[in-house]
């Protein structure tokens, strides 16, 4: 086994502690990365708050990171030692599925090995994420990190990137799309620079008045502040496609009033159940939709669109030591708009 | 005022009595209408169920219908009299705001008048159904009858006909579309036939062994039956568009794993609340609708179609004085697959 270090939770207090980890030693087709940043998601937050340390398995958060590779195993031939490397929240699947043959590998129908909390397909020990100085990840889960991103602020278009990509370029955004995101955090301001990049009227909904500023800074064309009902009424049924960031459960008949005509609210940032009045869709045509992850075409389709508009993460860099007091911020939503942590304190 | 007799509510009882009506004179736009044909509709039955005859306005169900033109108001220059007509769910809408201006007068944002149990938008009248032997409508709303088309089973599209036809075709099914229709009743058996001609493979799910045969010769290119876990999970992610007809509240769960990747499921057939795991959309980027009745120009788009392809409602043809006759099997799902009454028995 190799080891490394990382930043494990802490059973009785959901704290992380710095702890050494075990690797596996590369298989033919694996790459060992160093680590150098890693984005602190929302799923983070959730997976500590639902592990139990006496019982469950050992949990190392973290999915959406960037390193370089310093080795490589005989059958890789994508990637070589020094070379820039990304991964988000998977790192295998069955490849043999319906959903794997179409490049969704994050909906594979024997589901997905997830970079943290999952279960490795050959070997059966857990996955122990990116919140470490060194990850062993398979090599078609892999990305080439594009030149020009810089290498933190491209680690959260691992995740939040490519999940608010996804419902984007499946839904057709374009020239002449009229797309409005509800909420301005971790996924939402990616959604803005995307959604602008991709030549849509872009449109920020808000219960913050003070991220009215952001909104035109990130690139929006235009603010509604939803806790103004006049706004609300004068926003009625103007967007082809409406992401819908909130983290947490909230009514969404407000939201699908916000729908064009045939057009469509995905719910991103939050799982669980949804209940939506029939007519709320009914009247307009309207879709309900969600996205999470992507798989692995569009996370390098994500990446090079990326690349060539300029676009990554607007984060604030912390060192891993401080990973509890990001996450710890995470929850008070005292963020803008994504802590990376840097890894090289791990040393 | 005009006269003529219809079935009108009794409240106590819930039950319809032969009753004379009165319909207003002929405004300049208006066509007075002999009916021949009206179906009946699981509305029907919810709005007498729902209907307190102590309190209530008066309640006259009905609204697909088909008949002749008796006369017209001088500003009338689409219809003469003699001419076949057809009439659906709406017989008014405010004809300004932007959906109205989209030709989607169903979703009004003054809401559209109701055909019965609404409101006239200029008198204030309650409007009386096609349970009944005239009906005066204004010009804009009422659809010449293609020939070729039987008026009593060309009833049914008018209300059922529309509902099913505008997902189908705003969702852009057409050749190499995979369609599955779950429940093969009013809404369903001409969803099936309205997929075939339009070239998708048409699946029927249903509980009911016994539909089989029906779906078959309705044209469906295969059955599946729900109660049988092999056939559900044979079917998995096969559907692009899956029209749910059920009109009783069900987990749509099993439901949307017969969609597609990027495919839809369209609830139809029953309003109120629904629920949905996000994680059933997420996983394979699914999208949630509804549809009922349609505009204007959807509904003439459809009559067209239906003439074109020879589609009418497979029905069963009653004497109008067998109404509640026919809704009480309507409420114990004893038809195929649809009534209509015959309104001559009331001359």
């Amino acid at each position: 086994m190799r080891t490394t270090t990382g930043w494990q939770a802490d059973g009785p207090t959901a704290t992380l502690r710095r702890t050494p980890l075990r690797r596996r030693e590369l298989r033919p087709d694996d790459l060992a990365v160093r680590i150098d940043y890693c984005g602190v998601c929302h799923s983070d937050l959730h997976a500590l708050r639902a592990h139990d340390g006496a019982t469950d398995r050992p949990l190392v958060p973290g999915h959406e990171f960037t390193g370089v590779v310093t080795g490589t195993g005989p059958a890789v031939t994508r990637f070589r030692t020094g070379d820039r490397v990304a991964v988000g929240n998977i790192v295998d699947a069955c490849d043999e599925c319906p959903m794997c043959r179409a490049g969704q590998e994050n909906f594979c129908h024997a589901f997905p090995t997830l970079t943290y909390g999952g279960t490795d397909r050959r070997d059966g020990s857990a996955t122990l994420g990116g919140y470490a100085r060194e990850y062993v990840v398979r090599d078609r889960f892999a990305h080439p990190l594009p030149a020009g991103l810089d290498p933190a602020a491209a680690a959260p278009l691992l995740c939040a990137g490519v999940t608010v990509w996804e419902p984007l370029h499946a839904l057709g955004v374009g020239p002449g799309s009229r797309v409005g995101v509800a909420g301005l955090g971790g996924l939402g301001h990616l959604a803005v620079k995307m959604a602008v990049a991709l030549g849509a009227a872009t449109t920020v909904v808000s219960r913050s008045p003070d991220k009215a500023g952001d909104a035109r800074r990130l690139g929006a064309h235009e603010f509604v502040l939803s806790t103004d009902p006049e706004q609300l009424a004068g926003a009625r049924e103007r967007f082809d496609v409406l992401l819908d960031t909130l983290s947490v459960p909230h009514d969404l008949g407000p939201c699908l009033r916000l729908v064009a005509l045939d057009g469509t609210l995905s719910r991103l940032g939050h799982l669980g159940p949804v209940t939506v009045e029939t007519t709320d869709l009914l009247i307009g045509r309207k879709k309900l939709s969600s996205a999470g992850s992507g798989g692995l075409p569009a996370t390098a389709a994500m990446l090079d669109f990326c690349a060539e508009k300029n676009i990554t993460a607007e984060i604030e860099l912390l060192p891993s030591a401080q990973s509890n007091q990001a996450l710890d911020r995470l929850s008070r939503n005292d963020v803008r708009y994504r802590f990376v942590l840097d890894m090289s304190d791990l040393d």
